[in-house]
């Protein structure tokens, strides 16, 4: 009964990015490539901010990995060379054997420079066997979940 | 009547990429992000397959840039270090002011790596105005024909 | 006389980078061409440091560019993925119409990562024109000294 | 006698690389952190034109690494996106437990771009040990030798 009182929400890393000179392209804006750069980043510090360092992770799903499978992302204003910027990740969506990590990436003045996601397989990875995506352990979920 | 009888189809630029050591992450296969890099060069690539070097668009087509609007992917296999692969693009859509090109990525054996695509704008970017989409001129998109 | 009393010292810009995901090749470690990345970053950081952000440097100095001549790293430990870095960058020399920026790279825990130089020209780049180098303004030299 | 009538020079690696979009900086020259891609790989290129594959050094050589010591590079000319260029790489100096590779990068019209080299260590790098330099192995050397 009490548990049902308690309101949950995704847990939400953040990780600041700034806008360096070799990510920026000849037009002086930020190479698009870059971006991905930043959400792969993203999705690993999300991974952190849940306790899961690479150890953690090899310690507690031993040959355990989670490989893209698709990701997309939509452009909303250029950020040039200098520019600080925000990347802001949370598991928007947990499937069976897969899930989906929204990120926004906002621009120090607060303007939108992009928003889209990853979804990522569940496997298992053990050297020299094929992949196989199994299903996500209860435990993994609900480390990214904190009270609302 | 004569004009109808000839069938187009578009023209298809090729790519021939190696994945280095630099490009592998700690798993030993491509860090995604890379692709992105690689379709980018597709789309370049693209144009050059056109004849539209960087010079001859600014020559044609002063002030004008196609910045991303959004992007796509979908991973079908991993691609280890020293693989071979080809990105192939081509414009699957012209819309007013914006066009998608659509790309894939086969492995030097065959294998799918992964497809989808790049929407950009057709925008005015004088240095010092806002940047303004602008209709795709017919003269741009017949380049992008070829006898079928 | 008062003078000769100022000590100066070299302005030093810090930078701090963590090593991604995607930083690392498959021996787990950073990708060493990504310690160039950092310390081209920790030149324009000094600048930024300096007070010459690129909007300063265009209106103080038009025309001016600042390209590479050549560089070197020394590496002595790896740094592996979640590693946290600093880099450390000053003048270390300044020659008639080129100068020498020194580079530390210090993990998290104090270890040395690697040290090593950019030697940069000061040239003019005017649109059009062959790239020249130019004497180094007192002006602009003044700005990487602190008091001691 | 007769050994000393057989001349032998290094065997020499070549790499094609071309200039991309995001290889460029806001200068529209390439951004030269890349040039280290590129001589890194052709060390890995070097190695696989004498036959060492990563297979085959895993398996002729196993738990050996060969992780950067030093590296510098001297640039010569700018190359602005669409530039093709050839990394020549081959080992001008073997040492007792380290090597150096002598790179050559040349512009597609014959213009040098830049030369400098990398100095790797032949290591041990077993699982879980600390990494110890060893002795390279004369049959790795030979590999490297053509006849002149």
């Amino acid at each position: 009964m009490r548990d049902a009182a308690i309101a949950l929400k995704p847990l939400v890393g953040t990780l600041a990015r700034d806008v360096t000179w070799g990510d920026c392209d000849p037009a002086g804006i930020i190479y698009y490539p870059n971006y991905f750069r930043w959400i792969d980043s993203g999705t690993w510090n999300l991974f952190f901010t849940a306790g899961l360092t690479p150890e953690r992770l090899r310690a507690e799903y031993p040959d355990m990995d989670m490989p893209i499978v698709s990701t997309q992302l939509e452009f909303a204003n250029p950020a040039p060379f200098g520019a600080r910027a925000e990347v802001r990740s949370y598991v928007e969506h947990w499937g069976g054997k897969s899930f989906r990590v929204r990120h926004e990436i906002v621009r120090g003045d607060g303007a939108k420079l992009g928003a889209g996601s990853e979804t990522r397989a569940w496997v298992r990875a053990a050297p020299g066997s094929v992949m196989r995506a199994e299903p996500i352990p209860e435990s993994l979920k609900s480390r990214f979940l904190v009270p609302a």
